[in-house]
């Protein structure tokens, strides 16, 4: 919170005074916190789900201080799914005028998305010291994907490298933004936005502001920002011929031309020439199969054909291991393949084939692991689905709403399109929508595990 | 097609024509076929599966013939699309005004759905004798649920035993409808589409121009002939102990109960008095769960949780081994059940448990083919969606019309909701349709085992 307050000093705002004072009091509760020493240091998969859950939901709760106290976001739960929505970097907003924002919140919104991209607590771990089971555990809870890369034996070595070359893209970013004229507190936060695939703009009229050079470069970076890791971390020790052969990647890649061709098509009509079409239809697809959410254009406009494969890519998703939402598409892939193998089974019992991915076996307990995840999804995707239309919304917009918020997306169609906003939803379904987010960021097993009463036998003792 | 004949004949209509020269080229070309016996009378899974999948694209082919002849349904796409509708007993129509159909083409229409809720070829297999291993890989096909009874050891003899009960379910119904002062011909008609669970009408206004004890009628049973027919089984065996446990069969009352009440109560402002939303929400409820698709109020109408309720009803269908469709509530349970476990499993690594459902352990395979279903379900979803979209419909629409028919309801929401119809579709999304509802009613293994290129291999020899 150093940071956006040294912003508001910067433009002298009055804001950067909540930012100091919320800052000097989590300083303080975080030294009372570990001031005491737990006895008990047994760390296993139960306590990294929850920890991570946990922190999640109280760095968002101490997050949002600032907006309330600045005045910039006045009610509470507004502040709340606004927070959510940064740090689980899908950009969904309740604001329906940015610009009166002052540069601190503004700041600190796309800040958030820029830490939460890569995992709040991975960025605590590659900062901080701690013991070594725990991390483990930690780092599985919070990363995206079907499996954790074992690249490097120490996780923290891991997450540092990560780190820097995430941070070397986001630079790279920024320089190239700047030498094409945007200013640079834009180009600072719109490109923490396009990092951490969240989607907060700082104007009004979200990226559609800039020039057409700014938005493909923002389109090229959000989908590399979609990529597996693992393959950058792969080019930087120079395996290049391994980088290529990265299965989900390519499909990705194969996603993205595929949608974009075929949006391009159905949208030619509406656009003046054939550049704009191309251009929107590149920049709507890299920001909704990587959940980003910047918009240079009004989508919810779209011919039917192309909404419906909007809405497609939202469940989709980035690779896993990017700082991307949504189901993923190495999951997809999985689901897809398995299915087909399973089918030829059914159909021709005599065939036994097995399913590879990027060259490997896929195992039972993944496919299990995939499934039981599928069935997850579509279970939370259907309750909040549910309680949300109490408010009695059109169907487009509560499954759209849900969508985009669970694939920590940020926009969706009819009243929650990228020229409108979740303002209109009640506090109740506000805060189910910010648990989707928790619940789609961190892959949905860390938050129902907070919710099952088995993680909290034992812990109340007194209780029995 | 000498059943309509003899109804046209009745009624002294022209069309009774059409359905006498079809009935007869029929009779002849299936004469002509079975005049040469083939030489391979091995009979396998991947038979069954495409034996089935041809002869209910080969029977709708020739069944909306008389539609054509008559002129009742000119156009010989839609007439196709009214027909597949009738035999998967979904009750999709294109039709804008069923009032000026003849009697002879009504009682066809509903007539197909009698049949098509059992089995077209169960029909066949209880009346004809066929060789032995045939007929458990054909009913394996074409019974709807994941797991085929092994209620008796004779396949002949349960499909009998079964079409008793099913027809003696459909004389009472008829009988308490006459009792209620419904005119003969509609207490027929409607009584075929309740037991099928199909859906067509043959009054404009549907079930909304009866009387409200005739709509009580038909919603109890329309519950009814949605519940495992096992039960109806062991209760004809009096075995009513094992009856009452049936687990599906409660969960699906369970699933009744809650979202008729919850709909009673959200509607409750738009009907005059309780009543009378009781009776639209139950009906409501059971005519959507079951699949059928009668409607006695435009549910379009409804308020936004009431209308997603419906949605979510669509999907989960009726109890496997009834004449319903849509995913069958054992699947849900069993993917819910599973989820749970595997949920527990990643969260507490020591807990083993097993799925039970009926007090049996659910085995790996079938898991893993309910799995398989989930995904080919969401395949076929998605690619229907993305090929119908391009009429530019809204997506409400769109999505509602691929839910309605794959899981063989009828009506959808706004455009196609149970005030409209699927008229206004191109002539290639009718055939996507149609062959959502076919797939939907096998169950979409023998649909796509078509589709497979292995099962043609070797097929075609002189072609190598």
């Amino acid at each position: 919170m150093l940071l956006p307050a040294l912003t508001g000093l910067i433009y002298r705002e009055k804001e950067a005074v909540a930012y100091l004072i919320c800052a000097f009091i989590i300083a303080l509760i975080g030294f009372l916190i570990t001031a005491r020493k737990p006895k008990n240091q047994e760390f296993y998969a139960k306590e990294g789900f929850t920890s991570v859950a946990l922190s999640w939901i109280f760095l968002s709760l101490f997050g949002c201080v600032p907006f309330v106290l600045s005045g910039d976001i006045p009610h509470f739960i507004d502040a709340f799914f606004e927070m959510v929505s940064g740090f689980t970097t899908t950009g969904s907003s309740i604001l329906t005028d940015v610009e009166a924002l002052s540069h601190a919140t503004l700041f600190w919104r796309s800040f958030s998305h820029w830490i939460g991209g890569m995992g709040i607590l991975v960025f605590a771990l590659s900062v901080l010291p701690l013991a070594g089971g725990a991390t483990m555990h930690l780092m599985r809870a919070e990363s995206p994907g079907p499996q954790v890369g074992k690249m490097m034996p120490k996780i923290r070595d891991t997450s540092k490298i990560l780190y820097i070359i995430y941070t070397i893209m986001t630079l790279v970013q920024i320089a190239i933004l700047i030498c094409l004229k945007m200013p640079l507190f834009d180009a600072i936060t719109i490109t923490f936005g396009t990092a951490g695939t969240g989607g907060f703009a700082v104007l009004n009229a979200g990226l559609a502001a800039y020039s057409p050079a700014c938005q493909y470069v923002v389109a090229v970076f959000m989908i590399l920002f979609g990529v597996n890791f693992n393959v950058y971390f792969l080019l930087v020790r120079r395996h290049v011929r391994q980088a290529a052969r990265c299965e989900e990647a390519r499909w990705y890649t194969a996603i993205i031309a595929l949608s974009t061709a075929a949006i391009f098509i159905n949208t030619l009509h509406l656009f003046e020439t054939a550049e704009e079409a191309f251009r929107h239809s590149l920049f709507q697809v890299g920001s909704i199969i990587t959940t980003t959410g910047f918009a240079t254009t009004d989508f919810n406009l779209f011919p039917a054909l192309s909404k419906t494969i909007l809405i497609l890519l939202m469940f989709i998703g980035a690779c896993a291991g990017s700082t991307g939402g949504g189901i993923k598409v190495s999951r997809i892939v999985i689901l897809i393949k398995s299915s087909f193998n399973e089918l030829a089974r059914i159909i021709h019992p005599r065939t036994v084939k097995k399913v590879h991915l990027e060259g490997k076996v896929i195992e039972h307990s993944t496919m299990r692991s995939v499934n039981t995840f599928l069935v997850s999804y579509l279970g939370v995707f259907v309750i909040s689905l549910l309680l949300i239309s109490l408010d009695n919304f059109d169907f487009t917009t509560n499954f759209s709403a849900v969508a985009a918020t669970i694939n920590n997306i940020g926009p969706g169609l009819e009243l929650v399109g990228p020229s409108k906003n979740f303002q209109n939803y009640s506090d109740l379904s506000k805060l189910i929508l910010s648990f989707d987010m928790l619940a789609g960021r961190l892959e949905i097993f860390p938050i129902l595990a907070l919710l099952s009463p088995q993680t909290w036998a034992g812990t109340f003792k007194f209780k029995k």
